[in-house]
């Protein structure tokens, strides 16, 4: 048989400027890169395993996941799939069919779906809604109050750190003790904090953290961490009776190549760049201001922003493309004859993006092109 | 915080002719290899994602993905982390908790934690035992019929298509025409099978086939395929209530980076390899020969051997590690220092391993050093 022609190539991180959130976490370092190149191979990561890939100590995988669980200081860590993975083994380990959880209104779409694959019922916090879709704790403990009295038990919270729709950062360290004192477990969803800033899993009140190394944590995909406290290890990594050095829940090993391996280089420029994370709110910020010249151009979510991931409404845009010979595409197109890429092809009314890891060069001349491509398209 | 120093080198398969089964089938293509280079970085495939992975067009995960299930001739095919996590979505779509499966003897410890994962009880298809270890359709339709009559319902059986310890083809074309007639939905592992020999699903009389990426695919890990027949894809394939265009199995998407881009780039490399594979089965044979000509070394499993993965039972060895000054470390030294590896270090009483992908001239060279050492060692 012949193959189809996949368009197997990728040029955008070399050529443009990509201003699609998901993909600024997890640009490779130059040691990643490196490491790469070592560990392409199948399982790569396999060759001394004495049966326990959290426990190979060629690489040391041991020794990374130590220092991983320092880094964002939990009793224990295993890398999953992703997060989605991990919070679906979260809820597998801890609850049974029917259940209940009650997670925020700004859960990503793989929280209802880890909870749906459990079969679990979900309560949901409403946030605040239009302009600021802010989470608040008063609500938080509002519904997990009513949810108690409803279902007398509630096995699992969940918390989205940073959400992927306005880049709002909630207040986990203040849920995550209304959850404490109710005697909920918590799992606050790090995939768009973990590897972006400081976090230190004890001091925000948290059972469990999952963060995503390809979306946050310079690694290849698809990889995920896994933190929890001591005394969910009996649950989470319990080993199966037949083959004792086996963990059920992760059934034997998870990670099995380059994307390990590429997370293991990077965990130094991680704690390296986590504590310049005040700079790159501060770019975000300036990034905000400049677009907001634009007269019809304004950020929703919290404000002033606490994260790289913003979202833009641009009724400005959406007018033009109304009117525009390239309508919905004019946009787009604007922007890539000036090498930046990343927003929808054809939406003009909102958009996300990030100008994470770029230089002041970089977001000055991003803003600069959007304020050129309004002027032009008002003449 | 300081990194510990993880040791984060590999030159193995660069440096060394490489006998560890689990290593010889995940070695990259050289398009794989260029794939690897491009797509690199965190969520790499999905730039331009509209919602669902196995749509993506630009590369053409779609394209590939119809290309994969007519190379399995499957009706419907998605990657999945490995072939465990294919075994455990299909027992979780298909089985409730205290469920009865049935599979063979020779099952990898993964389809044992997958069903552990999923609570479910096994029932085994014991084998011929020593030296053969078969897994014979007769044996198995009477542990069938046996399991129906004590359980009413058996909601999925389990074969090995070639297990990893011995290396034996199952009669995997008989075995599912049993379970067929019995009623029962059969699932093929095809983890040291897919991209190794031509695989016909619908001619094995299959209900679900799984394969590994990183083991059988010359795909960097961690990365499986599941194909299924038509009938299943309601199940399996199911969509979210709340996020229609999501599998919620798939828990939205799977392979993000990669794995999958590596895979892409194997398959007309597959393809081409399968149609060689008696070629593989005959130097096998051959390696087995030159292997046995040293007295106290024979292979067990079922001979001639019809894989290329070969367990040997080495009483010879075993004797001279009892008197040796290195003990059982001596065979792994003496290989070593002609540029062989893959058998555990201090294993001498038996091993298992592969020549998968090398030449004549390699094998004989291999087969020549077992030889060289034994001589040198009696002397």
């Amino acid at each position: 048989m012949e193959c189809q022609n996949y368009g197997l190539n990728r040029s955008i991180e070399r050529e443009y400027l990509n201003l699609n959130p998901l993909q600024r976490g997890g640009v490779l370092s130059a040691a990643a890169r490196e490491a790469l190149y070592d560990f392409g191979d199948g399982y790569s990561v396999c060759d001394y395993c004495a049966g326990r890939l959290d426990e190979i100590s060629k690489p040391s995988i041991g020794g990374f996941l130590e220092d991983l669980a320092k880094f964002i200081n939990v009793d224990a860590v295993r890398t999953v799939h992703g997060a989605r993975e991990g919070k679906f083994a979260i809820m597998h380990a801890l609850c049974d069919n029917g259940d209940s959880i009650v997670l925020d209104g700004n859960a990503h779409y793989t929280s209802h779906l880890a909870a749906e694959r459990n079969h679990l019922n979900i309560i949901e916090v409403p946030s605040t809604g239009s302009p600021e879709f802010e989470i608040t704790p008063e609500k938080y403990h509002e519904t997990l109050e009513n949810a108690l009295d409803t279902h007398g038990e509630i096995k699992l919270a969940l918390l989205t750190h940073v959400d992927g729709n306005y880049g709002n950062l909630t207040n986990a360290k203040k849920i995550g003790k209304i959850c404490q004192d109710a005697g909920v477990p918590i799992l606050l969803n790090c995939a768009y904090s973990i590897g972006r800033l400081p976090i230190d899993a004890k001091d925000l009140n948290v059972d469990f953290v999952v963060g995503s190394g390809h979306k946050s944590m310079a690694a290849s995909g698809p990889i995920g961490v896994l933190g929890m406290k001591e005394e969910w290890e009996g649950k989470l990594l319990q080993k199966s009776p037949r083959h004792q050095k086996k963990e059920i829940e992760m059934l034997g090993c998870t990670s099995r190549g380059a994307p390990i391996a590429t997370l293991m280089a990077s965990l130094p420029h991680l704690i390296d760049r986590v504590s310049k994370w005040d700079d790159e709110v501060d770019k975000a910020r300036n990034f905000v201001s400049q677009m907001e010249e634009i007269d019809g151009v304004m950020q929703v979510g919290l404000r002033p922003t606490n994260h790289d991931l913003v979202r833009f409404e641009t009724p400005f845009f959406h007018e033009i493309a109304q009117k525009h010979s390239r309508r919905g595409f004019f946009l787009y197109e604007e922007l890539k004859k000036r090498k930046i890429v990343g927003i929808k092809r054809g939406q003009t009314e909102w958009f996300k993006c990030s100008a994470y890891g770029m230089t002041e060069e970089q977001v000055d001349y991003i803003a600069a092109s959007f304020k050129e491509i309004a002027e032009k398209s008002v003449n």
